[in-house]
């Protein structure tokens, strides 16, 4: 009898209309059918990104896609700066160690931003460097970095700018056009609405051109196919075909309400949450707070890894712990997606709820009212 | 109004009970929940590999699988040998050549299955070989491998097997440990009744052990991240949840009918329907057919392409054309998954009628007598 409530930055809930697409008796991808639903994905895809360049959809997880940009634009011998500031910056190191490819890092604590004066000097500070790759959202730590600011300070500077936008892109302002991003990731399961297995990679024309002549070994991940099918809207390997179904129907959602609607409810929901969270005498990790995922720190009387456990199963909400180093410390409740204000007010109480069952009270009410009254109403 | 059916050899159909798990609100992987079932589904395809070695699942189309095989098991310097009889065994020579990794060819006729004693000699011929790769059933083509003789025929070799059995393992008998293969590749989408996002790769030990070794780089096909994984059952990313579910549902349904009837019951219809094109007066395409999909030459008096497309959007039974060479020449039909004799019947009435429909008569009622009757009814 219990309901269940997902609140975790990713997978994030999916709507219904979404959910029963992919309930559809199975059907086939080498048919008109596909070839129509994959276009208007694509173009979908070109309104959320903010971008009339070419967006590749592959079936895999973010990571995938990130690894994408890393093998088709970093050829042999190039370099990249990675800036770490959580979990998926250190992604980006990772990546780039696997293939042997060196990076200059730009380590920041986590739960802060990185100046995008100094990520623009260290790119240029070495001719090698062909990449910056940065975190729109870093969803460990539910912080922000300024893209358009490192794009401005890079300007004529022939370095590249991959932006890791899996966990904001489509609920935050993002232009990937009117900013200069070279290469933007995507994924289908955080603000895309729609389960994980499908991620997004859009190129910017001097990024299409770095990959046609890479010289890098990669073959599912080797984005020349993906852009020689898209005429035809033919892809070159079997589609997750149901979970474009789904995106097809979220995408569809998104476009009826306007994308920069969209980022205005994600702005404010992120902002009336940290303002609830902080009258309700807790402290927010994050000193660049992301609209789009609220980190908040957990008081130091009570186990963490017990409250994410009493809210999921004690309340039936999910919300995510933290990760690594932060594990126990924090929670995080998302703002992307959908996700409504009701949403949040039950986050809000499952974890007031947890906290009470260690016996830390707080202040449920006052966090209502205050996130009530931010939102205007 | 009209009815569709889906006869092609992948996505095949999906149970109603798999479609059902995708429809479930959307769930969160870091949870008791998922580890239950990752590890469940584990199990399941341990059981239709045949094998008591690790199985990893990567979020990728069987493709992803087949090169995880390749960066994670052939060393910088090492060949491969790879059987080109179709589509996909030149997949495999595709990704080698994608990484510069030098393979010996063995072509074969399209139709043709490759000699198991020519294979082992070829493969014994350069001490640099490190793998053999081959594919179980060649779906551009209905041919069936036989990889045991292959197997046998590389016993104490020290050269690897490599079996894409994406489009047959889990319909077609297929005995991983017993047989000693040492990387068997496994889709979703096809024998094991998901649709598709899912690829599998079971592990030897001896593969295993190169895997730990192997200096190529690599990451989100890393399969030692996997491995990592496993114990807990904590997906190294975002795993394709609503995908997992729904490979829970059907592997369920496949352990209840037994692993041994499935392979009796897809050799039967295999059997059933060459018997039925024959006896239609159409010819075969394969010398060795597989029988999980059966490839039938067109008449030359019919336009091909037109065939499929009436098959498929007058009559609303979706069977597979033909692929590069082949294209407008064959129609392939499925007998893998959740098909039944009644689907079989319903696609040989559909070519009938739409080799009718350009004036190429065939005695269906012979084909529907023959089927019936090879099949014991």
């Amino acid at each position: 009898m219990q309901k269940k409530y997902l609140l975790a930055p990713g997978p994030t809930p999916v709507p219904d209309q979404a959910l029963r697409a992919m309930a559809e008796p199975m059907w086939h991808h080498r048919t008109p059918r596909f070839r129509n639903l994959y276009k208007e994905v694509t173009e979908g895809l070109q309104e959320v990104i903010q971008t009339s360049q070419n967006v590749y959809c592959i079936g895999s997880s973010g990571t995938g896609a990130m690894e994408a940009a890393i093998v088709n634009l970093i050829d042999t011998g190039r370099k990249t700066v990675v800036v770490r500031g959580g979990k998926f910056g250190e992604r980006w190191g990772a990546i780039c160690q696997a293939y042997g490819i060196e990076f200059l890092p730009i380590d920041v604590t986590w739960g802060e931003a990185a100046d995008p004066a100094e990520v623009a000097r260290v790119a240029k500070s070495d001719p090698a460097v062909a990449a910056v790759c940065l975190t729109l959202c870093e969803t460990s730590t539910g912080t922000h970095t300024d893209v358009k600011a490192v794009c401005d300070a890079l300007t004529d500077s022939g370095v590249l700018v991959f932006v890791d936008g899996i966990s904001s892109v489509g609920a935050c302002e993002f232009r990937m056009d009117d900013w200069g991003v070279d290469a933007t990731i995507v994924g289908s399961q955080k603000a895309l609405m729609t389960p994980p297995g499908l991620a997004y990679i859009a190129l910017s024309q001097r990024a299409d051109a770095a990959m046609e002549t890479c010289c890098r070994g990669r073959f599912y991940l080797d984005l020349r196919a993906y852009k020689k099918s898209l005429p035809k809207w033919d892809p070159p390997y079997t589609p997750p075909v149901t979970l474009f179904a789904a995106q097809h129907e979220s995408l569809k959602m998104m476009r009826d309400f306007g994308i920069q609607n969209i980022w205005q409810r994600t702005a404010d929901f992120g902002k009336a949450t940290r303002a609830a969270l902080q009258a309700m005498g807790l402290a927010l990790l994050s000193k660049a707070p992301s609209d789009c995922v609220t980190a908040v720190c957990l008081p130091d009387d009570v186990d963490g890894n017990e409250v994410v456990a009493h809210m999921r199963d004690v309340q039936g909400v999910t919300p995510a712990g933290g990760q690594a180093q932060l594990k126990g410390k924090i929670v995080r409740l998302t703002h992307m997606g959908h996700i409504d204000k009701f949403d949040i007010l039950v986050g809000l109480t499952a974890l007031a709820q947890a906290l009470a069952a260690q016996n830390h009270t707080v202040d449920l009410g006052k966090g209502v009212n205050t996130f009530l009254k931010l939102l205007g109403e």
